[in-house]
């Protein structure tokens, strides 16, 4: 009997084959572009759409992702039928070349990549070449009159397969080469000759023998199925699986393999490959942007073993294939509806495309490049919006360098070097060489890191991570370093070539100086600028495309977007950024300040109410001063204002500190006033202290315990509207009591506090709207939420504190004790299960607090149908946080400044794709 | 316009009216006892009942509760109409009797009592003898042919109206009385000739006219007025409120005023009043129990002034009204079905009846009761189990004096005196004597009180509470001591005439010894000996009716109930009681004791896993034996035991005091190896501190950060489990994995548990029945049960944990600061709010810890149809919450092994109360 898992795959092995042609893909798939992604990878299905599409793409084809997942469920086995129906198409793409593969008149030669559903670039391997052996290599030879170039494809070959499928190490060949180069004393590779190339051949041969014990493969069906199977192993190579880690792609979904008929870069002086986005991924300039490298292979390009030249060059040295390349960028574009990222070879003055796919961007460019297409009518506004990341946003909204700052370090001389703009942004940090140790110092350090490097390869993604920013010495703007910064939005600078980094002695000689590890650098990705020591940072401006789709995503969003703010500077800022409102204020942050805190000790120390309102009374005009400030700032739009919510002790010195002060006085004999004075301090702090402070007596608990200081905060909060009202501003504020258990403290809480407000207002002779509400951060408040909206005009989800409270963690705690064990995973028989897939203090847990927000968003609604609601939480500046409030049907999310624009976009987001999902 | 309160009131009126005559109350209700007792309280219902059922009662009229509400709702004014009707009803009582009220030919004279839907004993007022005057005393002397009698009868009502109405103290009069009988040089009231008691009445009327400026009111109509009003007022005086406070009863309910004619007790000699139970109140043997006096008004048997015989001796002195009652008595329980606590007059010969009501009983007496009216015929099993209050059960299960023990403190003389056995139970305590001391000491001090009274009133309630138990030196079995005792399941000796207090001098004189403040004694309320010093207590046994009654809730119940035991002695001893398993057998009590400690802090201090393991293999043979011990006692029952749950710093030295230690080491100038110790611990029990261990590395968390340590208890558990099982008795282990959050947790643990308990089975070659499973005590547990369900066998909730977190709560920070605040009320303009009804730890909290569970218990069922849940929380052994569980449709509660027999009750009626809803 078959699973049902088997026999859905004996079905899909049917309807669509194991092995498909480029030509034949399209329409088989009647094109279904996910089921083409998902069966055929990324680039079979590019390159059965660009074959479709009337694209000059060297024929070829490609094994489903389905013979990727086969091979694995049967322990690593290639499927049986797999080969046999790979060879028969083969057969279709070699009549149709009138080549043959292994053929010694005239010989296919065939390139054999991965592809899985989701790009991954440079994780898995590749093997160019294929199908080179002692025969055919003369056949080419014949074939293409130029023996150097048969002799040096062969060894290329040699050394790629060798590396791939018998997992001999490169540098072995590299070093075989070297020592050729070195004892015939030349410099290039160019300048070995057919010659010198054949008896390089022999030499890795016999290195391949000596060190495998086995013949290179000359047999061309052989290195077919060793290289497809390599393929397929490489799918679980440590940088993979980091890498779908990282991006979060599912382990199981396999990869394709293409194999596909060879076109040569490298061929001649008319030859070259290149790699090129249809406009700059760094700006989302509508122009040509990348790199062609004249008698070179694709390989070359992508390791930046050697600097390619820029494409805008082609037009001068190639200009007819410049303007096809043009015209097919173009093509490609409108087909696909994105800016697109290429691969192309020119074989002896002919383009052939071998590679399309969306192109990555930063988050600049992305916000350009869909303006720009929305405004040249390639796409709708909505889908403008829909191609931003809004997390990516964040990278824009980082300080950038101050000029002044940076023209004085130029006239200091302390420019060092410019190399490629490879990725935006400002970074400072100490520059580490090696990525395990830049790995540690960031995370365990927590020290800012620039990773400084030759090249960058897929293994040291983990110190890229955590690096601040990115500087290799070569490599060009398409090299590794440069694509996987700014996929990350972290700034890089690559290819410096006066970065002279040795990597041995740990140091970077640039002109006369020497750098060392640790030392200070700040680099600017957007100029390519390296200089020493720190440049002083400043504001970032939005563009005007980032205007224009945040004025779009406004036109669609349903949620609104307020910010979590608590100093009139904060609530401009997030006004600037386009904040419609304060959710939440924090009037504990106004109590902590230095010159505040003597009254507020003054205040808990006190031994009476009358005490307490005395001091109380200190504090009331610094109050008021705050909220003028902010009423100010926001005048005409909701502030949100939460009372006093901190446990008292975390204004009095720390307990474990006092008792260690106390006995150290009484051992030394300390007497008098001096110890009094510290024992009495101790008492108040050990009377405060709590087993569990998180869950003691803050929030409206210390409220109702102490209603004087709430009483005050309302005091100041209403003298200070209507003094901004009397200065002819409008104010809405909206007192928020935290920390609503039970709707009796609700209850309680508004009668009293609203009797204050009533006395000020009459008492001015002025009336302010306003509201009362209520924080929802406990479980217990939401499952009696239709109680609670008897007496609360609105809820504002405290996401914290509800996390902490569903999961019975202590944010603090947890983070340090277990959760980061939780999110890596725990490892039992070998196999490593996540117990969390996400940190929820970052990305909202749906099923568990999102379940108790929907019941609290239900409950509240059916007592009260107007009830605002919104969500206050650090998730609230998260993308799919901000999706699921919109699920929920809130009426806002508020999130630090600087988040807004992301919210803003977000929340446009959320309101397509639950538009997409309705139709 | 009326408001809708306002026009349910009109309605009401008019259709039940203000004032109601005995005779017609039965009626009007068409026999609607509940709606009855809201609207002429327990008093007036029962009077209306038994004048329907033919007993002979005074003719009177009860003026409605409604009137009360209006009363207060109104300010206090009596509603308009009333008097009019009260006035018209009077014609009608008046006609039947051929008397009238104020008439100076045949006055009729009244009583004027209190009666609330709910009995408050003794805490509102009553006025006797209404209708006296300068008159009417006169012609009372003609009527009765008694001048002393109508002498006395007006003193006192003088007496009890100035009190009541004129609010002028009671001790004034005595000492009037006092200074009269002084100077006339008599002992007792009898004493006093007519003369002598009309010379009373114008020293009282003068003291009435000096301190009121008023003359004594001789209008009867003005009396009747000032009497009803006086008895509305009285339902809000402080003994009242505190009352109800305890008692729960609802400040809104009101009062209802019966209007009697007046019986004399005190006509002469043919004359008594008295109060019985129809059965015994404090063993529930069905014999006639009460006290009656000779040619006595009521007041004196309740107030205990004089101390009565006892109702046994009627048999001999007054044979024929005796019998009369036991008749009566028989008739009342057959109607009511009930033990009836009934209070009588017999005036010249003849039987009057002037109050019947549920009599109150010891758990001991309710529960012979109960049973032996089913046996009787009298009720079903089921009314059985609902007429014994679960919580009663408790005082039973209180140790009683070791009667060996007690012999030998008989035998050293430390007998000091024998009063009334008026409450059972065995008490030790220090003495004190001022009620507000002893709510101090027993409160604030948490010590052992034994309040020792001449005797005790209503204001003394506060004192009554938190003592131990109770001793007077004078009243009966049904003065105000011994019934608030009994109600209460406290000790209580009553009238031990030997102990003569002075409450002056705060010392007790008791034969030729002095007893004084602070000293301990030992009292036994089941036979009245007070012995001084302490006596060894033993454990409780069940009564023969107890195990019946117990019997009968087995057979009626759902519910299973279990016991949270730790050790095989408490496993017994539940056993021993009815348990049906342990629920909950918590792992951490094993590791506290003295002995093993020190293994446990090694493998807390363990730098490797392999070192940790190292001291883990000491413990596993202690844990063995533990298990083994627990299996033994449980035979054939099953057994959840809960791995280890606390977070590790719980079993080290507290942080403050390793920094005060090393503080003080180091400034000493203490160095090496004693310093390095202090200071490695302290470096550790840093690493482990969290700023809320509630919610920090404990439970599962501890498990998976740990696991061998969980390995360890599992090894241990089936070790011991296959040992027990070749000893040839049968095991059901269920392993507890606490507080589970998310799926992957319990999935994690479980793979890795399993596998060790397979281990141990496969090792040994024995296979034993067990369950894996969880606390659901985790707010997302229950929000996520359904996926938890797919790896949990059982769901045991825990309900302490779960309430902390469902509240936010931190029991011991809650409970210091701020709860107790929450449950007495919190004062705004006069008026006291209670954030809580209950502590939500004592009694659970449905609506919103229970929304929960039945959160929980929805999903688990979705996954899991034969899920087995269970509460394991404080709350399996509370009535409320054991009636919710059995509502959710739980398995089983599991509680502490001296609630097991509360829990089985609790249980039966939790069905019965749902069937009859079902009705």
């Amino acid at each position: 009997m078959l699973t049902t898992q088997e026999a859905n795959q004996a079905e899909e092995n049917i309807r669509f084959g194991r092995v498909l042609l480029f030509s034949e893909g399209s329409e088989r798939f009647g094109g279904n572009r996910t089921l083409m992604r998902e069966l055929l990878g990324g680039k079979g299905a590019g390159l059965a759409e660009m074959t479709a599409a009337g694209v000059n793409v060297p024929p070829g084809m490609t094994i489903l992702t389905s013979q990727c997942r086969e091979y694995y469920k049967d322990g690593g086995k290639l499927p049986a039928a797999l080969l046999d129906e790979a060879k028969e198409q083969l057969k279709r793409i070699e009549e149709r070349l009138d080549r043959k593969l292994g053929c010694t008149q005239k010989p296919l030669l065939l390139s054999v990549r991965s592809g899985a559903k989701f790009s991954m670039p440079g994780m898995m391997d590749t093997i160019l070449n294929l199908g080179m052996n002692d025969d055919t290599v003369e056949a080419m030879a014949v074939l293409t009159g130029n023996a150097r170039f048969a002799w040096d494809s062969y060894r290329r070959f040699i050394q790629m397969y060798s590396n791939v499928v018998l997992d001999l190490s490169k540098d072995r060949f590299e070093d075989i080469l070297y020592d050729k180069k070195e004892s015939l004393r030349v410099t290039n590779d160019t300048d070995l000759t057919a010659a010198n190339l054949k008896d390089l051949v022999s030499e890795y041969k016999a290195f391949v023998k000596r060190e495998r014990k086995i013949d290179f493969p000359q047999n061309t069906d052989d290195q077919l199925k060793g290289a497809i199977e390599a393929v397929f192993k490489s799918w679980n190579n440590n940088r993979a699986i980091y890498y779908r880690n990282l991006s979060k792609i599912d382990h199981n979904i396999g990869t394709a393999v293409t194999v596909q008929a060879m076109v040569f870069g490298n061929f001649d002086n008319d030859s070259a490959t290149g790699v090129c986005f249809t406009r700059n991924p760094s700006t989302g300039e509508r122009v040509l942007y990348g790199e062609y490298l004249i008698n070179a292979q694709g390989e070359d390009v992508v390791a930046g073993i050697r600097t390619p030249e820029k494409i805008s060059d082609m037009a001068k040295t190639m200009p007819v294939v410049y303007k096809e390349l043009e015209e097919t960028a173009l093509r490609l574009e409108k087909h696909y509806k994105d800016m697109q990222d290429i691969e192309f070879t020119i074989q002896q003055g002919e383009l052939f495309l071998l590679q399309t796919r969306t192109g990555k961007r930063t988050a600049a460019a992305a916000i350009k490049v869909a303006v720009d297409m929305a405004a040249e009518g390639i796409i709708n506004k909505q889908t403008a919006l829909t191609r931003v990341e809004p997390v990516q946003l964040n990278q824009l909204l980082l300080p950038s360098f101050d000029p002044q700052a940076k023209e004085a370090a130029r006239r200091e001389g302390r420019l060092l070097a410019t190399g490629l703009n490879a990725s935006p942004g400002a970074a400072i940090g100490h520059i580490i060489f090696e990525p395990d140790e830049a790995e540690k110092v960031a995370v365990e350090h927590s020290k800012k890191v620039i990773l400084v490097r030759v090249e960058t390869c897929p293994d040291d993604i983990h110190g890229i991570v955590p690096a601040r920013g990115v500087v290799t010495s070569r490599g060009g703007m398409t090299s590794h370093a440069a694509v996987v910064a700014r996929g990350m939005g972290k700034p890089c600078v690559a290819g410096c070539e006066d970065f002279r980094v040795d990597l041995d002695r740990e140091e970077v000689h640039v002109k006369d100086q020497v750098l060392r590890k640790g030392d200070v650098i700040s680099i600017d990705g957007s100029t390519g600028e390296i200089f020493s020591g720190a440049i002083a940072t400043h504001e970032p401006k939005l563009s005007p495309e980032f205007q224009t789709l945040l004025t779009w995503a406004d036109e669609t969003r349903l949620l609104r977007v307020r910010t979590n703010a608590d100093t009139p500077e904060d609530a401009q800022r997030a006004r600037d950024f386009g904040a419609e409102g304060i959710g939440l204020c924090r009037t504990e942050h106004m109590f902590m300040s230095q010159d505040r805190l003597p009254a507020v000790q003054e205040m808990i120390m006190a031994g009476s109410v009358t005490e307490r309102e005395h001091a109380l009374a200190k504090l009331l005009p610094m109050q008021r001063e705050d909220f003028i400030g902010i009423f100010e700032a926001m005048n005409e739009l909701p502030v949100t204002i939460r009372l006093l919510d901190p446990p008292l002790h975390e204004f009095l010195p720390k307990y474990e500190d006092l008792i260690e002060e106390v006995a150290i006085l009484k051992t030394k004999g300390v007497t008098g006033e001096e110890l009094r004075s510290r024992e009495l301090l101790l008492d108040k702090v050990h009377q405060l202290k709590e087993s569990n402070p998180m869950m003691g007596l803050r929030g409206c608990r210390l409220g109702l315990m102490y209603p004087e200081i709430n009483r005050m905060q309302v005091q100041a909060i209403f003298e200070a509207a209507i003094a901004v009202q009397k200065k002819g501003l409008t104010v809405y504020p909206e007192i928020m009591i935290p920390l609503i258990g039970h709707v009796n403290e609700l209850k309680l809480a508004r009668i009293m506090l609203e009797a204050t407000a009533k006395e000020v207002m009459e008492r001015e002779g002025v009336t302010i709207e306003y509201k009362f509400g209520t924080m929802i951060e406990i479980p217990r408040a939401c499952v009696t939420a239709n109680e609670i909206a008897e007496y609360a005009e609105f809820f504002s989800f405290g996401t914290n504190d509800l996390t902490q409270m569903t999961f019975g963690y202590s944010r603090d705690d947890a983070e340090g004790k277990f959760l980061q064990k939780y999110l890596e995973g725990i490892t039992w028989n070998n196999q490593t299960t996540k117990v969390l897939q996400h940190n929820p203090f970052e990305v909202l847990d749906q099923s568990g607090v999102g379940k108790l927000m929907k019941l609290a968003v239900e409950y509240g609604l059916q007592t009260r149908p107007d009830l605002k609601l919104g969500i206050c939480g650090e998730h609230g500046g998260e993308p799919s946080s901000i999706a699921f409030a919109h699920q929920l049907g809130l009426s806002y999310v508020s999130c630090s400044p600087y988040r807004v624009p992301l919210a803003r976009l977000a929340a446009a987001q959320a309101t397509i794709s639950v538009e997409e999902k309705d139709k």
